[in-house]
């Protein structure tokens, strides 16, 4: 069985667009994942029982996507102690405020933590993931400051490129 | 055993005053009900057990009340094919939206039936409960059909006390 | 006359190819149901009596579909003691919060079992009246629980298919 | 029977000291009015029937007021076509953005005139009724202007009161 | 100079494909208006002196629509004691929430009659003021019932196209 | 006649207690203001009247503060080309969202500086008056660099103060 | 090195089409100005420093657009006692909502002067600042007057174009 | 120098009522902390150095928790790698949806983990610090695991002493 660092779940292939971009950022970082469809409220079981087994699995992470009433962080986290981090999708009539407050208003005890709504979400999660990880990993952490440089580089790039002045 | 009808879950006995009025209103049209605290994030598997063994043990109808991302009423509607009425607890910072938007947005297939926020709620779920019983209890449709009655005269005997007129 | 066991109504012809969703959902079950088209505000006679003609035909439940300040489900509920489903439409400037709220936030007396903004709302508004029917015939319990399985293997199809590993 | 220009109705004894503003302020320009509980969902024929009435009884306005779902100003349009004027209750969890949202929210034919949620709403309701009748009762008109230019001697004098000037 | 019964103004000239459906409802029923482009925040001076020209034209009646922080109704109703109804533009953002709120939110003193957000509300404001000018005008409020008439055959006849019956 | 260099304007005396904090930071940086009780909505003239007034007195600033729908920065505004600062009070129902909408969505062309709703908007307008007078006084520059300087000591008082540690 | 009166700031080159309609208003008016993108996040060392020079490079005001959690304006601000105009973005899943609230809601002590959402808040962010600089600019005051006259002047063409009267 | 794993940073001592949970949380675990006051906006650069200084001093992780445009949570993220937690307090008029959408609303690139508004905010935040922490503490896994079954045998407890039936 192969290792997997990272779960990234979801509540429906509909959501895939999306939780693939967690997916393609921890792949650029090297570290290991899968990705799962689970729902909490069509295949509850299935979720339970994948939550529990995380942990002996070696499983150090767990992303969860999901929109509307959004429970599926919070009952991944209601079955497990690893860290959850939970993404609101932006898929209902409400843009998404529906599945952040679903997400994100856990009660004491549980917490998932939540990221913003929809793609940059997604690639956050993955992102958080992988500090967390680096809290033990000295090479995931050199990747993570080179990728904080990186982001500065492309900001400074492009404040080159469209620099105007006009006096 | 006792014979149970209508089965009453919070999330927290915090939620007992607000719930407690959905157990009142079963009481005085003589229908049998249970309390039960169970929580959808701390103690999951004890509601989704629970929540199977309603259809086994007679249980008809669920009355769910949670508050903030409140995801009780999901949680049970997804482990049987008893309708569950979901009443949203206002116990947030933000009165109880959260709740509203956690137990309403439910995705296609597992429907939670979701009334008012707060006390109003409480006692519209256990009203439903019964407009539900009744589909085969002739008796309990008469009792219906008197409250529906009482109801009205009451606003009749308000409208009588504070009517006024200025000419 | 024909055997109507579920009453779908609107407020307007625009909230049809919503509101057939629940119809459809009705037929797959070999279930009876009607579809009409009544307003609150521009017909309020013809749905006042409508509503209370529902129990003496032999109807068991009604859902109600209704936009902006959705009124319809209310004003059924409070013409009759049959359970009445409400299905917030999206039709509004507002994206169907304004429904949401007219449709689910009932005075205490009158309750309106709400269900999700838009077409996840309308299906599963036939899977609660389902539910409902359900309780006094075991065989669409049955067909509901086989229901509930095809939801599993639905998932559990979608995520063979989606299943991603990295490592 | 007593003249009555202005119907002043509420869907619960709630409302009363709000709704009693709007009295308030029609005695003061002599304008005759009366004030009824007539419920949209717990006496609803008795409120069509009362709408219904209203035109041959020589009323000119209505002043609805309700709270959460608040259906009655909307019940009452929809049963005559006398001017409707609705008062948002500030009476639920939401603090009246349910009752404002339910009240304004009118499909295209048949409006009903929104004032501010509670207090403000109430008292605007009954100016808006004097507007309106005044445009056939110069005597109305003349009181009114006298009422405008009073709000306006009102700030003056609160202005030259807490003039503050430092230098 | 043409007689003018109701001024329909707004804030921008992108608010008159939604504020020429209130013109042509008054239009239908033979009623007077004209349209005018006044702005709260760009000619107030032009605005203010238009609304305090009103009363002395003859004008009963003025319907204004604007969006975003949506000034203009309560500019009108501040310089007027003719009855103002105010129409939310969809225009912003926010999708009109912005200019619902600056419409109908008015303080105590100054009423604004506020209709729903967009087109609907242009439509409504029109038929609200002709349920005003119809409480001196009978054959207006003849031709008012016989469009509440024409409301219920459409309804009804869309009722009959739609049926449908599944058993 | 007195130089008033900071206008401070709000809507009705219940606004006071907030506004007077705008007034309270001037005087600490030894800048003059007048302090006036103005309605957009029941004084109208007289507001038009003191925004056009302001630039031939030597007024440079104006801070305008209201609740509901608060149009006065926005009158003032469209009155004038002094810079109009806007602070929403918090004062309805709806606890200042509707205040700060009005205030913030103003129209392209006629721009009003808003700040947060309530107090600190209050205190935070003034300071923003005061940044924009030091543009042209150096010595008001260097009293708003003391009193940056003095934010920074308080915060790193208190933080010595509560500062724990735990191992 | 050239002379800078306004600095237009932004966080991503995305905000590009919104913020040069900043620039292009400066233009109109003759006024310097530079562009620069910065981002609070991701150049937070970079956004510092800039802040903190714009004073000693003698920039009079800046104008900071940023999405989501917005928190540009807030970080320059807090680095410089210039006034700082924000100008929330629309490019969010919430509309700008977020970036809304993100953006004025500033605690006490350190002000930004925040615009409406989009492209109206980019225009009247460069306006705001040329009622900032005319404070001791009187050929620049007269270009505003000018440009408030041409805004009525618009207003009252447009009337004329659309005038309407039937009767 | 003491050992730190948690930080625990609030943006004023007002804070510290809901912040201080955190600590005792901590505290419960044996988990080294510290508390400190530091503001985005009022000591920016102290909070900027005390960002960056964290991964070198050995902290692990960050509890960052502010009110209002809340952005404390935010700029730590910025200048640092290590994981950042984000509690939006309670504190401002809109019962913190404000700080809730300042905090969670992050673009791409610098996640902030955030928890629900107010005390159960404060508290999950500790509780998911020691979730990561306890990714190479098994210890501290076992504690976890503990706290979860006491999470448990607390509902349990509260059930069977709220236990009603009634038949």
């Amino acid at each position: 069985m192969k290792r997997v660092d990272v779960s990234i779940v979801m509540g429906s292939d509909s959501d895939l667009p999306t939780m693939t971009l967690a997916g393609e950022t921890l792949k650029k970082f090297g570290v290991s994942f899968e990705i799962r469809i689970l729902s909490a409220h069509r295949s509850p079981d299935d979720t339970a029982r994948y939550a529990k087994s995380l942990s002996k699995r070696g499983v150090k992470v767990v992303i969860a996507g999901a929109g509307c009433a959004a429970h599926l962080a919070g009952v991944i986290a209601s079955n497990t102690i690893l860290p959850v981090i939970g993404v609101p999708m932006k898929s209902s009539a409400l843009n998404g405020i529906d599945a952040l407050l679903s997400t994100v208003q856990m009660p004491s005890g549980v917490p998932v933590a939540t990221m913003a709504i929809g793609d940059a979400g997604a690639k956050n999660a993955a992102l958080f993931a992988l500090q967390m990880l680096a809290l033990k990993d000295p090479k995931l952490e050199k990747k993570l400051s080179g990728f904080k440089h990186k982001l500065l580089e492309d900001v400074r790039r492009k404040d080159r490129k469209s620099y105007i002045t006009f006096s």
